[in-house]
C-alpha cells in the first residue's frame, strides 16, 4: 500500500504562496552573479521575513538545505519556478481592451511568468477585429467559441467597472475556470470558479493614506 | 480646552480601507441608475461583507446613516471619494519605463483614481528624451532635479528587479516620499517612507496554485 496516495494534494497556506516569489526574485538575483550556495539566514537580511519562517516555507518545496551551506541557488531557482507555476504555459483571455486591458496585454513581463494572453474581447466595434500587439480582438458574443477552440482557463478582467458582473456572468456560462479581477468591483461567481482580485486603484488608497499620517506627524 | 486637537490623527485600520474601494465602486454604479439611497444591508448583499462591519467602516467617514433609509447615495459617493484622496492630484514619477512602466503611463484610470503621472525616469538613451502618450521621459541621474522642479512625492517602480534596490536608494535620496513598488523584489528603505508593494506577477501563482487544487479535486 501506497500512503503518498491517498494523501490529497495540500493547500498552501496562502501567506507562504505570497511569500514564494519574493525568494524567488532575490535568488534569481543570486543566480545572475554566480552565487552557488544561499542559507535561510542570508535570505532573511534581504527579505526582511524570520529565517526559521523561510525555512518552514522552503519545506513545502522539493528541496533539502544543506548543514551551514544551505540551499543550491541554481536548484532552488527551478523549483520555486516549477512550483509556483510560472514554468509553464497558462492561456488566458483578456476581457475589455480598454487602456488597462491593452496594457497587460502589451507587457511581456506576464509571459515571463507563464501566462499567454492568446485573445481579447471587447464590445466596441472599433476594437472588434484588430489586433493589439499581435493579439487579436473578438466580440465578447464569441467568448464561448473561442474559449472551445483555444482550450483557455483564465479571463483577465479589465472592464469598466459597471460591466463587472455581466462580463463575469458570460465569462462562467463560456466556461472559463478562473477570473483576475482588476475591477474595483466585488463579482459573484459559482464556487468552483478561481478568483484573484488585483485591484491596483484601491493600493492608490493605501499610500494615499500612509502619506497623510507620515507627514501630519 | 479643545480636547479634540490633542487627539492625533488614527490610522484606519488597513483592512477597513482595503474594503472603502469596493464599497465605493458599488455605489457609484447605484449613482449612475439614479438611485437615492443605500442601507448597509444592501451593500452587504451585493458586496459580500457583514452589514455590521460595512456600518462600522464607514463610521469612520463623516456621513451618518438613516434609519430604515440608509445612506444618501450621493453624499456617500463624495464622502469616500474624499477620504480616500481620490479626487486630490497625487502627482507620481514612473521610475523604469520598459513594458509596465509604459503601460502605466498609458492608463487613463490611474488619473481618475487621483494619480498625476508627470514624468518618468529610464537609463536606455532610446527612450531619455522622448514623450510616452504626452510623458517626458528624463534620465534617472536627472531625478533629484526633477523632483524638486514637479514637487513629487510618489514614485512608482517598474524597473528590472535586478535594479529595484539601486533604485530606491536613488528614489530616496532624490526626496521623494513613497514608492509603489511593482517589482517582486522586497525593497529596503528608511522608516518614514512609504511602501507600496503591488506585484501582479506573484498574484500569477496564486491563481496558478488555486486552479491545480479545483481541477485535482
Amino acid at each position: 500500500m501506497n500512503e503518498n496516495k491517498a494523501i490529497p494534494k495540500m493547500a498552501m497556506p496562502e501567506p507562504t504562496l505570497r511569500r514564494l516569489p519574493w525568494y524567488l526574485a532575490y535568488v534569481r538575483l543570486l543566480e545572475q552573479r554566480n552565487i552557488e550556495y544561499v542559507s535561510s539566514t542570508q535570505i532573511s537580511k534581504e527579505i526582511n521575513v524570520d529565517a526559521s519562517q523561510i525555512a518552514k516555507d522552503l519545506s513545502f518545496l522539493n528541496i533539502k538545505g544543506k548543514t551551514r551551506i544551505g540551499y543550491e541557488v541554481r536548484k532552488l531557482v527551478k523549483e520555486l519556478t516549477d512550483f509556483l507555476g510560472f514554468k509553464s504555459s497558462h492561456k488566458a483571455f483578456v476581457i475589455g481592451v480598454g487602456s488597462l486591458g491593452a496594457a497587460l496585454i502589451q507587457d511581456v513581463g506576464l509571459s515571463q511568468y507563464g501566462m499567454n494572453i492568446v485573445a481579447g474581447f471587447d464590445v466596441d466595434p472599433k476594437l472588434v477585429g484588430t489586433d493589439v500587439c499581435g493579439v487579436h480582438i473578438y466580440d465578447m458574443s464569441e467568448l464561448a467559441a473561442r474559449q472551445r477552440e483555444y482550450g483557455v482557463s483564465i479571463a483577465i478582467l479589465t472592464v469598466p467597472v459597471e460591466y463587472a458582473q455581466d462580463a463575469t456572468n458570460l465569462i462562467v456560462e463560456s466556461g472559463l475556470k478562473a477570473i483576475w479581477n482588476f475591477t474595483p468591483f466585488r463579482i459573484k461567481v459559482p464556487d468552483d470558479i478561481v478568483i484573484q482580485n488585483t485591484s491596483i486603484y484601491a493600493h492608490l488608497a493605501l499610500i494615499y493614506n500612509r502619506m497623510g499620517l507620515k507627514s501630519s506627524k
